[in-house]
C-alpha cells in the first residue's frame, strides 16, 4: 500500500507539525509534544473537554480542538492509545480550574492511561471525570451496550459537551450531557478495504475483491457478518434497521453522520445519504443538519458508517450552538 | 474496485438527489436537473458565477455552490462534460439580469459546450464571459499556459469571483478577477492509485504497486514521469519547485492548497503541507489561510496536488470574504 509520507517513524509528529501549522488555533503541548491544545490560554472557570486515542482517525481524535468542542486531546501512535503522560499533558492544558471532563472511545489501553491520568491530576487538585464513547451495535448486543466500542457518533457527545462547557455550566453537568449524548447515539459501519499502518509490511486485515464485511470495526475489529457486496440501498437499510431497533422511546428527531472510512468518496456517502435519509423519514423521524464526509476515519479504509443521535431539545440546541475546529464548523 | 452504489446508470442522479437531501440550500434545477443552483432567488443585479463540468470530482463542481462561490452549476456523467442544455440551466438559474460568468476548466467538451449555451443566452438577452481554469502546470509548458487544463486551484477563482459578483461588480470586473486569478494560480499533482468510473469493468489506469506518477491529471491524463515512489518530502520539494519556477514577480504571499485526489488522508495531507509550509517560508512567501483536505477528487484516486495562488491585495481580500457552501465556509 503506498503512502505518501517520510520514515513512518516520524509520521504522527510530522504529522502533527503539519495539522498546527495550517491551524494556528492549535499547537502542541507537554514533554514529547503528544497533546493538541487550543493556542488561546484555557478559560478560567471554564470545565474543559478532553479526548485522546491512536493516530490515524483523523479528523478524529486531535482534528476537534476548538472553540465549542475540545479542549485538548492525547494522541498516541498510529491505532495505539496516548501514553499517560500525554493524558496528564492534555488534561493539564485542559484545566481551568472547573475540572476537566474525559470523553474518549471505550477501548482498554485509552480507559488504563487516561485512569492513571486522571489519578494524577486528582493530586495536582484537578477534577477529572470519564464518559466513553459505546456508539458501534456491531460490538456488544444491546444489553451489554457498556462493552460496545466508541466509533464515529463519539463527535456528537463532543460537540454537546464542548457547547455546555463553554456556556459555563459545571463538570458534572457537563459529564451528563456527554454521558446522554452518547447513550443516545447508535453506529454501525461497513467495511470494504484495510488500511495499512505506516511501515507495516501489509495490511491491517485482507478482505476480498467481491466481499464487505458488515459491523466491522475502524480497526479491523470483527463485524457482523462478510458476504459478497451488495447495492448501497440494501446496506443502508439493514443499517438502519438495526438502529431504529434501538431507537429510545419518545425520539423523533435525529443528527445523522454518514461517514467515510477513509478512502469512500463523497458521492458514495450521498448515495448512502439519500437512502437513510429516505427510511428515517418513513419511520417518522426528521433529520436535523445531516453531517457526510470524513469525520471519523482509519486512515485509507474503505467503507462507510452510518450514526444516529436521537435528539431531545437539550441536545438538539447544543448541537446548533457555535463551534468551530479544523473540521467542523457550526454558526 | 468495490463501491457503495445501486445502478450504475443511477449513479449521478441519485448522488445529486443525497447532496440536495443533505444541503437544502442546494437544487436541482432544468428538465433532467442536471444543474444545481441556490435555493434562494437569484438577486436581482448580481452577476451570476456558474462552473460545470463531469461527475465525480466532489466536492467539485457542484458543492462549491453556495453564498460568495458559484450561484449554479452544470454538471454532467462521470468524466464526462454537462450536455448543452444542462449549461443553458446553470446559466439560466444563475441570471440576475447582470450577466454570468462561466468559469470552468480548461476541457474540450465542457469549452464547447459552455459556448453553446452562452449563444442561446445571448438570443435571450443573457450576456455571458467565459474564464477558464488552466493550473495544471504539467499538462502544457508555461509558454502555452493556456493550452493547460484545469484542476483543484479552480477554487481559488470561484472564491474570487464569487466574492466580488456579491459584492455587486460588473460583469466584466468579476471575469477580471477570475482570469487574474487564474493567472496566478499553479497546480501539481501526483497519483499513486486509480479510480473507477462506476460501471466500468476496469479501473481508469493502472500503475504499479511501487509506482506513482508526478504530474498525472484528475482523469489519469499522462503526467511528467512514473517512477518508484520517493519520499513525501523528496516529492514536494519537487511540486514547489516546479510551481516556484513560474512565480509572479513581486508576489509574496500565498494561498496554499494540499488536495486529496481521494483516498489520500488527511494524514499524509499534513505531512506533505508541513514541508511545503517550510520550502514556501525558505522562499520568502507567506502562507495566508492554507486548506488542507478533499477539495477537488477523482473519486477513490489515491494521490494528491498542491495548488499555490500568489495574491496580490485584491485576491487576498477576496479570498477571505465570507463565503458558505457544503464544503468550504470562510468568516
Amino acid at each position: 500500500m503506498k503512502k505518501l509520507i517520510n520514515d513512518p517513524a516520524n509520521y504522527v509528529d510530522e504529522m502533527l507539525d503539519g495539522l498546527c501549522l495550517a491551524h494556528p488555533g492549535l499547537v502542541r503541548v507537554g514533554d514529547d509534544r503528544r497533546a493538541i491544545a487550543r493556542s488561546t490560554k484555557m478559560r478560567q472557570g471554564k470545565v474543559g473537554v478532553v479526548s485522546g486515542g491512536g493516530s490515524g482517525h483523523l479528523p478524529l481524535f486531535t482534528g476537534y480542538v476548538g472553540r465549542g468542542l475540545l479542549d485538548a486531546c492525547a494522541i498516541g501512535n498510529v491505532f495505539e492509545g496516548p501514553t499517560i503522560n500525554s493524558c496528564q499533558d492534555a488534561i493539564a492544558a485542559a484545566n481551568g480550574g472547573a475540572g476537566v471532563l474525559c470523553l474518549f472511545g471505550n477501548y482498554g489501553g485509552d480507559k488504563m492511561n487516561f485512569e492513571m491520568a486522571g489519578e494524577f491530576a486528582a493530586m495536582d487538585g484537578v477534577e477529572t471525570r470519564t464518559v466513553l464513547g459505546t456508539d458501534d451495535i456491531a460490538s456488544a448486543k444491546p444489553e451489554e451496550s457498556q462493552k460496545r466500542r466508541g466509533v464515529a457518533g463519539l463527535i456528537f457527545a463532543y460537540k454537546t459537551a464542548g457547547a455546555l462547557a463553554e456556556q459555563g455550566a459545571r463538570l458534572d453537568e457537563v459529564a451528563t450531557i456527554a454521558q446522554k449524548t452518547v447513550d443516545r447515539t447508535r453506529t454501525i459501519g461497513v467495511a470494504l478495504s484495510s488500511c495499512q499502518i505506516p511501515g507495516a509490511a501489509s495490511p491491517n486485515f485482507t478482505i476480498a475483491d467481491d466481499e464487505i464485511e458488515f459491523g466491522m470495526g475502524i480497526h479491523g475489529e470483527p463485524g457482523i457478518w462478510r458476504h459478497k457486496i451488495r447495492p448501497a440501498d440494501e446496506l443502508v437499510d439493514e443499517m438502519i434497521s438495526l438502529i431504529l431497533a434501538e431507537k429510545p422511546e419518545g425520539a423523533s428527531r435525529v443528527a445523522v453522520l454518514v461517514n467515510s472510512l477513509g478512502s469512500t468518496p463523497f458521492e458514495e456517502l450521498f448515495i448512502l445519504y439519500r437512502r437513510a435519509a429516505q427510511r428515517l423519514d418513513a419511520a417518522g423521524l426528521t433529520i436535523v443538519n445531516p453531517l457526510i464526509g470524513p469525520y471519523v476515519t482509519s486512515m485509507e479504509m474503505g467503507g462507510a458508517s452510518i450514526s444516529l443521535c436521537f435528539l431531545d431539545d437539550e441536545t438538539e440546541s447544543l448541537l446548533a450552538a457555535p463551534a468551530e475546529c479544523p473540521f467542523w464548523k457550526v454558526g
